[in-house]
């Protein structure tokens, strides 16, 4: 039987509220069993670029990773948010280690291809991507990987990565070795039936039942990418996607955690 | 038999010279064997707090950590330089890990207690700062450690500590299993017999010819303090400690590196 591995996700909107994040971490840092945390970046970054007089660039309301806030990034996500977490993390108890994708080459990703945009140094994650051996290493050994989100080409590039899609990477390779969960928190206590009830959370959806509750328009915006791609990361080999509020984190192993995604 | 460690040091003078810094980790992932990285600042701390804004503070001559160099010293060491090295390590075949002394609780130290200069958040290493199993753990899975100098006290800070005592502590606490050398890497090919002549390298010092040198003013200013500490390493268990040039590197293996220091 596989051993339980936890992947969990935190945003920026956590990291930017030292209070909240330090409940979530001693939430993390109390759940049993092997884990996972792959962190966002949060307003540190943006407030880094605007005192360096740096400004961000956006090509059709999407952001650009130039040579410039790549060293921003690069600094403030594996660097000081990273290590700060880590250190929180050994305090309370969890034998954290904070990692890039380039660190045990852990995950090498590959420059996004110019198309019509383009993005600059951002990373598109690809099957393969992940080195398990290395992962599995660090988590055997009893060690509590902590991934920013910054990945690197394998030629010496660091590159920017989206954060979701790195847990959802990290989640579907590992699934081979454990019996894998994929939780991503955010600023909601689950999916809502209805999104002006804030406790009107549904507490499982099946993969079959996504179409009709997109058609009925009960999800929505933002949560239909978010679901489809929970949906496909179910598809290839994660046993459950948990979605919910970091602060009920300590709710997940009684399965009263948000929504459930289930196959 | 214990097998063979490198523990090897590099300055910031190297930090800042990109092409100098390339052909040393080209050199470094060639050396074969069980090796860690140290490395030191560089100039782009003292540049990026000048860009902020923030003044770099010194007390009698000596810099002093307070929040907001923290911050920055923390991005910069354990961010940038950090996972730069490792990503151009990684793309030279080194399978090279990234860590702070917060990372697995790798290096544990002490807030400096305040006499009569408060030097902030600066960590000092004491018996039983490194935690050996873990630094064991990655060198043996075939990882190689790359430290930069931030740590942490246990109690969720992190602390800035001298890289050239980082790399001692290590030597030191991995001597038990590991036949240690430790590197320093300077801007020099060696210790000098004379100053002004470049080449007139000591190839070896045994600790009890050091007092006679420094009487006879041969080994003076900087290079006391700096062989004083070399051989307490070696009194504490560590094989040999080479002091030469970063780019003299390949003259490891062959015993032809700089100035060997030997019990």
């Amino acid at each position: 039987m596989r051993a339980k591995l936890w992947v969990i996700k935190i945003g920026g909107n956590i990291i930017d509220d030292a209070e909240g994040l330090g409940r979530f971490l001693e939430r993390f840092a109390n759940l049993r069993g092997y884990k996972i945390l792959v962190h966002g970046g949060g307003k540190i970054a943006t407030r880094m670029a605007a005192d360096l007089g740096i400004e961000a660039k956006l090509v059709e309301g999407r952001r650009i990773t130039d040579e410039a806030m790549l060293r921003i990034v690069t600094m403030v996500y594996a660097g000081l948010t990273n290590k700060q977490i880590v250190a929180e993390l050994q305090e309370k108890g969890c034998n954290a280690i904070g990692l890039s994708g380039a660190d045990g080459n852990a995950i090498r990703t590959v420059k996004r291809p110019v198309k019509t945009v383009d993005y600059g140094f951002v990373g598109d994650i690809l099957p393969g991507s992940v080195d398990t051996d290395t992962v599995a290493t660090f988590v055997n050994a009893g060690f509590t990987p902590v991934f920013s989100a910054i990945t690197h080409d394998g030629h010496g590039q660091l590159l920017n990565t989206n954060a979701d899609t790195i847990a959802a990477a990290l989640a579907v390779a590992l699934s081979a070795q454990y019996a894998t969960s994929l939780v991503y928190c955010f600023e909601k206590r689950g999916v809502l039936r209805d999104i002006t009830d804030e406790n009107a959370i549904i507490p499982e959806i099946r993969a079959g039942e996504f179409e009709q509750l997109k058609t009925s328009g009960i999800i929505a915006d933002g949560m239909v990418p978010k679901l489809y791609n929970a949906f496909e990361a179910i598809s290839k080999g994660v046993d459950e996607v948990c979605i919910g509020h970091a602060e009920d984190l300590h709710l997940l192993r009684e399965q009263h955690f948000g929504t459930r995604l289930v196959r």
